[in-house]
């Protein structure tokens, strides 16, 4: 008998680990104990909510069950959920203790327990019941002919209490709709930050009522208006998101400069001899739009009280449109030329005895503090305004690194030890096109961190950072996922799950399920290639595509001047993304056919050659008819003087020319091209 | 010398000749006259306003530029146009005479004169020029490495001024992002009316201040904001699109009488022997948001005073939202059930001299008029409004034909004889799923019609309709386009211009370029396919998609309940569309196999065989792990069994069973799988 038991309890956990590897659940949650038994989903399915939850989960509940009938096609009874215990024997049971507010340190844990017969949601708040549906989603399996849930018991909770997602609208334009729907993917990976970027030198996308000249003179019509923005904080609020607005100053000022020339700290050129200080209250300097990328010095004037009096107006309208504590005031990349050549300002350092600009950055910022508290807000700022003065109310948003010349993360652990609290951005730079596996051991609080628990307590989380100098609505999903939601399980997860391959298995079946949330990542793919191949077939563009990546860091748009803001983003480069599909597996083919060479590993790797040589005839057949794809031939030319030289090796055993073969890998390794680079130059270097 | 100059003369016009029929443009214009030369287009293309447009012409002429470049990957210099003359030596100089107002009868005309080292646009107005932009887009031309306009002369101009496009936002709300790349749609091919279609009997979807409990109750949270529709209404304006509302009334009223029920007609249900009239004051009927689709009973009260108060307050806040003359008041398919089963309403008939229902709903109807008449507006309607009495000023909306057991667009002629402006919609209902050579065959004015100047002078145009009982955002577009781009050019160009072939080569380009403007129509069947496929390769599918189309006219939801308005619309049928790609192809080459057996022909045949009898293969391997791919194999089952038999027959000149034969070919024609059919059965009959 004893052995029996002992018997069954194994097969019990084998089964239960097997399954569990085989989950698809992302951000991984804390426990999950399976058992061996289905909960089968058909047209009857239906849900009841008890307890004393804000109404979001009504939405969120209904939302769930449009999803689960659209995947499933069940064609579910139940239509919309309005109020609480409406259904009281659904099999579905959401039980919630009390309304949850988002923001920081709510709680957000829920625990999903599946039965045979009876699925049973419990969490303190609303928010975490929400959470315990994306689980629940995600948990959706099939045979052949029917869906099901295995049954579990899972519990969770975040390990970090923010975890952002930043949308800058500012450089590119992003409407009402992309927003949304980055809202919703955010929601499925449990994140619950949106830090809204409105305003930078490209553009002045806020409606502030008493001054029109903003959007009037420096947002070419793209903006939003206040009711879309608060039209944005409630569908966020109903997904259990905080927004965090981001009025990006002293810096960056290029807009609101063009609306109010008179508060910028430039002072006009003037041939040598003349009295700068004298003329320049008759010269006034004019600004515009910034058209390219970079950094540029238009600059607030800190000394000039029409400064405060706009940003004091521009707060009273910005505040109370955001639910939540914080306000973002960016402070970042201010380099303090024009206030050195203003004499003005000069004279104003000297008299309040500012050593330096940092310390007039941070006089700048103080001045904020009070137009926030006003509206019961405190103030986020870009590691920047971290000065020895800076309030310690303010949160720290750390995003230097190694492309800064410092150590990464580095300001997170200063800040934390300083007091403050922190977010880390540095590492989850999703626009700078670098594979997820970067980002996704990129902790907060690397291993070896020497902190205290207050200390510790300080690290709020972390901010996947969506910069807009190379994105339009058509290709942004594409930067963003599914990348993102791989940091929204490092942000949420345990430390310890960190698995490679676990998460490319699973981000395969997140990445599909995005569409259902109307991420456009996969199918503007499609209509980039059909724009490039000039409504011809997109098979070899798709497979050229799936071994490109677009250039990385800042590589791509060198000096900021290749691409304006309005230059056109349907290109080849635009298709591509990072973690290009084949190079991966063709990578691991190679591994494969160098550890052991006999003939199935050899037909893996040749015929990922021979693919590439008939993709490559394919596109110069279809550049007969199609200018862009003419850049992109030297390249997968390269491709195919590689694999037919690689194919003789391999399979002729054929010597060929070291210094000729040499140089065609050499060719593949070129980055002149589309502005794209080969992802498969290494794995080809392994084989030479 | 005489000779060589008719041999020029003769090359040139041989050389316009296939030139212009290689063109795709869309709707054809009235007059081109091509020349030998071309414009070569590069980086430093530009363009210079002149005249006194209305300011939509530099918002038109700045997307016009985005569009191109996003097309020809140039990274054109000229950011955006905002003023009169910037740049008076660019190479495209658009003239504008006046200011254009939107809405009917206005001038729309147009001059495009391409020479090979300019481009002028002539207009009257800014809506003439914002149309030629759109024809010089589609001139577009290109070689293996650039691209160039042919040059040319094109003089236009609409043959109807009514050219519009209606969308049901009510049965299944359609956000803001739908509404707006449909407008920019209509535009591009030159439509000029967005009919919208705003409340029914399952959503009301106008946020009307006064009466909040209209949207608090009868929109599922669902609708547009004032803000929203001065926006769109703004953002139509700027694309030359008048904005016609719809406050359908006094049927099609669930959802009002949801908020509202004390102004409905229903009589509350009592047992026999019990007074009606007495218990009617006391026992008020419940009314709730329709989910089913059909014709319902829930009908205003046209005898309480109540009714037109609301109705007054209502339209005081429509009115204004919109800039143009007409607000559309529905009126159709009040078959006038609770109106006869009540007592008082019957009271009121006998006292007002009301013959019967019909003059009970003018009598309603005149009521409005002052409602509308007050904010400077004329009544618009359904053909059923057209009674005796019913105000000329009316604009008869001609919807009904064979499916209502009517002559096809007999109403539209009545209406113009009656004296009445009119606009046809019978044959434009889109919906319906029929193909696109019944829509574009469909005139307004057929050719053997006899009216007077006078009469013809009041049939303004003609409008395709999307009713919503089965689309989604998701697939809305797929429902809409290209089919509408048909109806587009029947409604601008000539009479004369029928040629179906010609017509389906254009149309693969137009479909090919709404992707540009954000139109889903491809990207998101795809987004469907990879569904049904649970994210595995979805090429067969989308094979057999292009050979199966949706289930046509109301067949596909039988008795309207079926499909709710909230079943999953992300299945096989949602994915396919009219016109199966595939099917006309195949049909060509079954035609030409039968008047030809030669072995090219044969093989043109037997590969559609092939194909489909491996795509069944792979649907029933995919099927293994995709439960929604199940119901559609047997009628891919079916398409293989006929196709291994013609075969047989044709290849193997064997002979096959005909009892045989005709039972699988009747299996082809099926109408139980997945809500499809499949389009091929009539083509694989000829080769009985």
């Amino acid at each position: 008998m004893k052995y029996a038991l002992i018997l069954v309890f194994a097969v019990f956990v084998s089964n239960a680990q097997i399954q569990s590897t085989s989950l698809n659940l992302m951000p991984w949650p804390q426990n999950i104990n399976l058992t061996a038994g289905t909960f089968a989903l058909s047209k009857n399915f239906n849900v009841n909510i008890t307890g004393n939850p804000n109404a979001r989960i009504f939405i969120g509940a209904t939302n769930f069950l449009r999803r689960l009938d659209g995947r499933t096609g069940l064609f579910f009874e139940q239509g919309f959920l309005t109020k609480v215990n409406e259904n009281p024997e659904a099999a579905l049971q959401i039980n919630c203790v009390r309304n949850g507010k988002v923001g920081i340190n709510e709680d957000e844990s829920y625990q999903l327990e599946i039965k045979s017969n009876k699925i049973i949601i419990n969490a303190t708040t609303d928010l975490g019941a929400l959470h315990a549906l994306e689980t629940l989603l995600q948990m959706l399996q099939n045979n052949s002919t029917s869906y099901y849930f295995p049954t579990a018991i899972i519990t969770d909770s975040p390990r970090f209490t923010w975890r952002g997602l930043m949308i800058d609208a500012a450089r590119h334009f992003q409407p009402v709709a992309v927003i949304k729907r980055n809202l919703d993917a955010m929601a499925a990976v449990k994140m619950n930050v949106f830090h809204w970027h409105l305003v930078d030198d490209q553009g002045w996308r806020i409606e502030i009522k008493k001054h029109p000249k903003l959007t009037k003179m420096a947002s070419d019509g793209e903006y939003f208006t206040q009711e879309e923005i608060k039209d944005i904080v409630n569908y966020a609020d109903q997904r259990g998101i905080l927004v965090v607005p981001e009025i990006d100053v002293p810096g960056h000022a290029s807009a609101l400069l063009t609306a109010y020339p008179e508060i910028g700290s430039k002072t006009t050129n003037f041939t040598n001899g003349t009295s700068k200080g004298k003329m320049q209250s008759s010269a006034l300097t004019t600004y515009s739009i910034e058209r390219n990328a970079g950094i540029f010095t238009p600059t607030l004037d800190p000394s000039n009280p029409k400064t405060y009096q706009l940003l004091g107006e521009i707060f009273d309208e910005v505040c109370p449109l955001f639910s939540g504590n914080y306000i973002h005031i960016g402070g970042d990349e201010n380099e303090g030329k024009d206030w050195d050549s203003n004499i003005k300002i000069q004279e104003f350092k000297k008299k309040n005895k500012l050593a330096n600009n940092h310390e007039l950055q941070t006089y700048f910022t103080m001045r904020l503090i009070p137009m926030l508290k006003k509206h019961n807000k405190e103030l986020m700022g870009w590691e920047e305004i971290m000065t020895k003065n800076m309030s310690k109310n303010a949160i720290i948003h750390s995003w230097k690194g190694l492309n800064e010349g410092m150590s990464s993360g580095g300001s997170l652990i200063a800040a934390a030890k300083n007091g403050y609290k922190t977010v880390l951005s540095n590492g989850y730079y999703i626009d700078l096109m670098q594979g997820v596996a970067d980002h996704y051991l990129n902790d907060p609080i690397p291993k070896n961190t020497v902190l205290t628990a207050e200390e510790k307590a300080r690290i709020l989380g972390g901010e996947a950072t969506m910069w807009s100098e190379l994105v339009t609505p058509l290709n942004i999903d594409s930067r963003i996922w599914p990348r993102t939601a791989a940091i929204a399980e490092r942000l949420w997860s345990n430390e310890d799950v960190t698995d490679l391959n676990s998460l490319r298995k699973r981000l395969k079946m997140i990445s599909f399920r995005l569409e259902e949330l109307g991420i456009t990542h996969l199918r503007n793919k499609e209509v980039i290639l059909r724009n490039i191949s000039n409504n011809q077939n997109t098979a070899a563009l798709e497979d050229f595509s799936n071994v490109c990546e677009p250039l990385k860091i800042y590589s791509r748009n060198n000096g900021g001047t290749e691409y304006q803001m309005y230059s056109p983003f349907t290109l080849f480069a635009d298709a591509c993304t990072t973690d290009a599909f084949d190079a991966f597996d063709f990578d691991r083919a190679v591994n494969n056919y160098l550890e052991n060479k006999n003939i199935g590993n050899q037909i893996l790797v040749t015929s990922f050659f021979r693919k590439w040589i008939v993709m490559n005839e394919d596109l110069i057949n279809l550049s007969s008819n199609a200018p862009l794809i003419q850049p992109l031939l030297p390249l997968s030319n390269s491709l195919k003087d590689i694999s037919e030289q690689l194919l003789l090796v391999i399979e002729n055993k054929q010597k060929v020319n070291p210094s000729l073969l040499n140089n065609l890998l050499e060719q593949c390794n070129s980055k002149k091209h589309a502005d794209v680079e080969l992802a498969v130059y290494k794995s080809l270097k392994k084989l030479m």
